[in-house]
């Protein structure tokens, strides 16, 4: 029997942030697609949709009309999964039905004014300006005494659920700290107690040692496949400087952190020749008061894409019972998001 | 303020099987729905479709023929997940870099020899021969020394990346217990060192007292949307005795196991007058050769449409950043397909 090899045995990988383990098969990568086509989105967009809910100066569902916003334009979610006053209310019988009333609050985050832009269409500047909302709205939301976690992400395309191609991402934050957050949290705390340096400061420097790994890097930011990635081109991106949360990033850090989130998506776009499909967002401190020094901020980027703008990963039967799984290894993720061009492709057309 | 209700207002219920907590918003069922709607799967398909590499006497991707069942029909997976020959293999670099080769078989079970057909529309005894294959597999699988879990399931629809419309399932059997069945050990493992009984028998007992959450019951199995369900129309399967895994029903309980799933997925079909999709699968006691007295055999079945044929929940940005995230209540969920009827919507034309 040959010897071991990642790149041709199936094997399963640890995920050190939420303790758990996936399936890799990379053998599998041969197996023909007879399943369900995605339909890429080729819609030629105009700058301002007047039929758009988050179009500058247009009016929502609750009625208003949204400002004429030139940079980015936050409300509250007309439709928020979570609400500012709900009642007190627990429930526990047997320890078998167990249920907390939750409050917390949903925010909208317009990107841009422009209906016709994406993330890797718009400007470093205009990025950076995106993140400066995320850091003034962890700030205040995190500053609420009855909200211990804030929740920023971005569901990108229709295929993530996205309802309104209108770049825009969201904000849930909450009384309780939800499941992968609390995950992360106990993983990262029980690695700071051991080792005493953030989990994943000594997974960078591991990552950095080979690049085997890593997408694309600046000064401040570098952009891997986690070695346990469940997506098939999932990425982690990371501050080289250990910060809690978003709020401790400088100036140039908030710059930088904007340019790697353009070169990176750019590089997603070029993959396909698409607009391509995510669900990414931030992962930060508990907001709860407490230090938590142990804590590394990070984003995460879960795309579903598999071979081709129409051929996607699904995460169903084994993955919904059993676990996650994947068919290409990490590290040809990584290769192939490497090697891609940082000019998107429209721009060359 | 009003007085805390589970129907109106945010609230997290505990998964116990789990150990997890997942977030409910009934509120939010009101939200419109502008973005993707899907394909709901109308083909009128031929009892026999000679392209079919899962018809009887057709040729597969391996070249082998199939013979001409005429009940159900195993084989090895031509692109299975895993494999039965993987040389041992170990990495571990400080704890950051973890992974385990991974050995295992993957297997499909065609479930009639009628292309045109579906679960809900076979009848009780041919439905009967499916529940003997998984009982007959998962002896034959269980006691190989290698395999200590056995994860039998089907993906159902395209929409759940179900790549032929032949009615069939799989099955991984794998030497580490994934995921989700290792959680669900511990959690029962807990409960029973505390309780003396099955975390699954006490919780049985609690939902017949009300039958709030009751979809269906024989004398032998009861369906239920638990109270902790994630997806709109989720479900599991119980038998009223407790069993370990399939192997332990008797006669009687078998068929009552093929009537229950009958009249389950015709009320499904009926939801929302469509093939219906879903992934759903056995959780049973690993196969390491421990007694496991804890484990209490059942099915789930998760199925994604929310509202139509056409509008899915998608499981994406929050979901998959923080936790689980429901709109509807399981109460609600369970009495729509508890008011449903139990002929088949097509028979009825
Ligand atoms: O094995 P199939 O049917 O080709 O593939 C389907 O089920 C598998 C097991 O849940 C998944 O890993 C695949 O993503 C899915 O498309
Ligand atoms: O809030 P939206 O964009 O209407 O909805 C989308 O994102 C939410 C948060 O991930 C999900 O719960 C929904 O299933 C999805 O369709």
């Amino acid at each position: 029997m040959a010897e071991f090899n990642f790149n041709d045995h199936p094997h399963r990988r640890f995920n050190p942030l939420l303790g758990e383990w996936m399936l890799v098969s990379p053998q599998r990568s041969k197996r023909p697609w007879q399943g369900q086509q995605e339909e890429p989105d080729r819609a030629e967009r105009p700058a301002y949709d007047p039929t758009c809910y988050l179009c500058p100066g247009n009016v929502r569902a609750n009625g208003e009309h949204n400002p004429q916003y030139t940079g980015t334009f936050v409300f509250d979610n007309d439709f928020a999964a979570l609400q500012a006053d709900v009642p007190a209310g627990d429930l526990n019988v047997e320890g078998l039905l167990q249920a907390k009333a939750e409050s917390g609050v949903g925010r909208v985050i317009c990107f841009s004014p422009r209906h016709d832009l994406t993330l890797p269409e718009m400007s470093v500047e205009a990025i950076r300006g995106v993140v400066d909302v995320w850091v003034e709205q962890f700030q205040e939301l995190g500053a609420q005494p009855d909200i211990n976690y804030v929740q920023i992400f971005e569901n990108k395309g229709f295929m993530m659920g996205c309802s309104n191609p209108h770049p825009h991402g969201q904000i849930w934050a909450q009384r309780h700290v939800p499941g992968d957050p609390a995950k992360e949290t106990v993983q990262q705390e029980a690695y700071y107690r051991e080792h005493g340096k953030t989990l994943l400061a000594d997974y960078l420097a591991l990552e950095l040692r080979t690049k085997e790994r890593v997408v694309v890097e600046n000064d401040h930011f570098v952009v891997l496949v986690p070695f346990w990635a469940a997506w098939p081109y999932e990425t982690l991106v990371l501050p080289r400087r250990v910060v809690q949360d978003i709020t401790q990033l400088s100036d140039e850090e908030r710059t930088a952190f904007a340019d790697i989130i353009r070169r990176l998506t750019i590089r997603y776009d070029n993959l396909f020749q698409t607009s391509f499909p995510y669900s990414a967002g931030l992962h930060q401190r508990p907001t709860d008061g407490q230090e938590h020094e142990s804590w590394h901020l990070h984003m995460h980027f879960y795309p579903p894409l598999l071979r081709s703008a129409t051929v996607r990963k699904f995460m169903v039967g084994y993955e919904l019972l059993a676990e996650a799984q994947r068919d290409i290894t990490a590290e040809y993720a990584a290769q192939r998001l490497r090697e891609l061009p940082e000019v998107h492709y429209k721009a060359k057309l």
